[in-house]
């Protein structure tokens, strides 16, 4: 038979991850963090089990975790969302993206992504015989050291058969934030095109340099029509728990549910309602920023003994690094070959794009993730400061 | 806009459950237990949290849970699944089904199933484009009290745009078994047609009355060209951890990866490391059905002090009631009025068919979960009493 996903391979997260682990590589690749959640968080879902949390929660989540969301939101954006009927607890953010997408996206539909993107977008567009249309972010510049959406472009792209815009800041890979004239350009385009919008904000309490997360929940015209998506895993170190919510209009969260129910059914009680007692402390989100700008700052002055130069990183847990000092390999093999020679995974960053081999895919980038105990840091910039 | 599941609403599971809740009754609909798992299988989970077990697991499971898995499929029914390529942890049955039908069906494509039938077949055959063709079970005569499948018809439905046939034995609602020479007919049809089967076994562990589970891993030849499903939710008692696994050949199982990857990314790693130790013990699943058979007769038993009369259960924690000589209210209506004025909540048998209000969904049945403490079955065999 033929696949119906021909171009799909395992995801680069797990064939890198794996090549790190044969290779006994410091493994700054996959997105996670390598210590542990907090204690008490750990507790309290172990009191959940043998308090008898083990049977099927509600299909769209246990209610105190989502009224926790909804007050968490209010307070963080502004923006009212009743948790009765417009957050749905999702199996990690993935699952609400794929939920989202095979709830609206059509066959023949048009989605509008920003690219280099995060990969599950253009298969679960596939899944939905859907049609991607990526858009690249402007590359960085020698006046302008980052990366920058080019609103111009993506408004080139809307047109009639355009069922949907993907976005997702913090922005992985490339380490940047909206800004709020971001926010006003979106606003003009969901005011002239009605267009639906997925919002994945999985890194939204990482944003370094004291500059706020930029969620579409602070503006009412776009909360009204956009779904945003977050993690708790990233959040709360604890990506292998796959727990992470969906809020949308109820007239989206509806369809979302619809298919939600039929995806999963739910998501682990016990870890809804160990997370519903835990958000009800904001200290860890709100703390997260700080603690992770410091290992930004650790990484990225490290890289400066290195023949790698590293690029901002305004979010996220993740920054890019320019290793065309080094070596003109394409991305795929130079991070093959720094995870089997040097012993330090990373990601290539074309791994991102549509077509990861092709030449404009290919920048002389890999992907860093700074989630890992100061030592792990550390241990990396000595291997890297021997390349 | 326009719904992708206009005919869809919320599950009839989540309906009934919540009606229960609203009037205080004894639920018996939703198939859920009301006593917790093991202890030992929840400190096991509390131990893999503490020791670490909290980042992403590898995308297709725990390899020890694989290999637990694998031991045990051969163990029982003879067919060695390579755990590397042949075993995939997913969230529960539930997403194996989905991401199995996403992997599988295209656009146009024909998929028979067995009606009555679990609620979410037909909506993932609706979100992979392809179209439903249910074919009914016999009904049970005066002669021969049970369910029984009708091959004629099955066959009947096959043709060259069929591409899977879907069938879930233990069956729920009704309780039936697989046979052996139910096994026959499908090794012939798989021999004649070359059709896929998806095979939802999420009871393969609760068989009474000294039967065994006819699981297709018994037969090389359907082995070879099926999905098989379970679910360790029913199996542990632990409904709400969403943990499950399928099991398939090489060239399958890399296309449900696919779509895997993309719908969760991977599954709970405490769970699925706490589950790999607490399989080492074949006696919690080989004396599951002994512990629900016991259910099955005392639900079955005091039914017959009421105006209810129970039907013949071989597996499942389900078994049906028939109340005709108490109401002639549709289906749907008197498990609501079941609920709401006697206080025992039920699920409709009509709820498994593709059009729950026509005359020929409508049997005078009502589905009854028995995996409960035995004072809830008693508590509500009194309530039934007074119906
Ligand atoms: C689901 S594995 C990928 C984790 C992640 O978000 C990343 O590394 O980008
Ligand atoms: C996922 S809720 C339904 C549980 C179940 O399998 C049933 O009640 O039939």
């Amino acid at each position: 038979f033929q696949s119906k996903l021909p171009d799909v391979g395992t995801t680069i997260f797990t064939i890198m991850s794996q090549l790190a682990t044969d290779h006994k590589a410091i493994n700054l690749g996959q997105g996670f963090p390598d210590f542990n959640p907090d204690t008490e968080l750990l507790d309290l879902v172990s009191n959940a089990m043998h308090q008898g949390h083990n049977q099927y929660p509600p299909m769209a989540g246990v209610p105190a975790l989502r009224e926790a969301i909804s007050g968490k939101v209010q307070a963080l954006y502004g923006h009212h969302y009743d948790s009765n009927t417009e957050i749905t607890v999702t199996s990690g953010a993935t699952e609400g993206l794929m939920a989202s997408i095979l709830a609206f996206v059509r066959s023949g539909d048009e989605v509008v992504l920003i690219e280099p993107f995060y990969d599950s977008y253009i298969p679960a567009i596939h899944l939905a015989g859907g049609i991607p249309v990526p858009v690249p972010l402007q590359a960085p510049t020698a006046e302008r050291p980052c990366y920058q959406i080019d609103w111009e472009r993506i408004r080139g792209a809307i047109n009639s058969k355009t069922r949907m815009l993907i976005i997702n800041f913090p922005h992985n890979p490339t380490g940047i934030n909206l800004r709020e004239s971001d926010l006003d350009e979106l606003e003009r385009i969901v005011d002239e095109t009605g267009i639906l919008i997925l919002s994945d904000e999985a890194y939204e309490h990482i944003v370094f340099d004291g500059h706020q997360h930029q969620s579409l929940a602070r503006r009412p015209a776009l909360a009204a029509n956009a779904v945003v998506i977050s993690s708790f895993g990233k959040t709360y170190s604890a990506t292998g728990w796959k727990i992470g919510y969906c809020c949308a209009p109820v007239a989206l969260s509806s369809e979302i549910r619809k298919v939600h129910q039929f995806v999963v059914f739910t998501v682990s009680s016990p870890m809804q309602v160990a997370l519903a007692t835990y958000m009800q402390n904001p200290a860890p989100y709100l703390g997260l920023s700080a603690f992770y700008q410091k290992k930004r700052d650790r990484l990225f002055e490290g890289l400066k003994n290195t023949r790698l130069v590293p690029m901002p990183s305004q979010g996220t847990f993740f920054l890019l690094a320019d290793y065309s000092a080094v070596s003109d390999l394409p991305e795929a093999e130079f991070a093959r070959w720094l995870t089997t020679e040097h012993g330090v995974g990373v990601i290539p960053v074309s791994a991102f794009y549509r077509n990861p081999h092709a030449a404009e895919s290919n920048h002389g980038l890999a992907r860093f993730c700074f989630a890992k105990r100061d030592e792990t840091l550390d241990a990396a910039m000595e291997r890297l400061a021997a390349v």
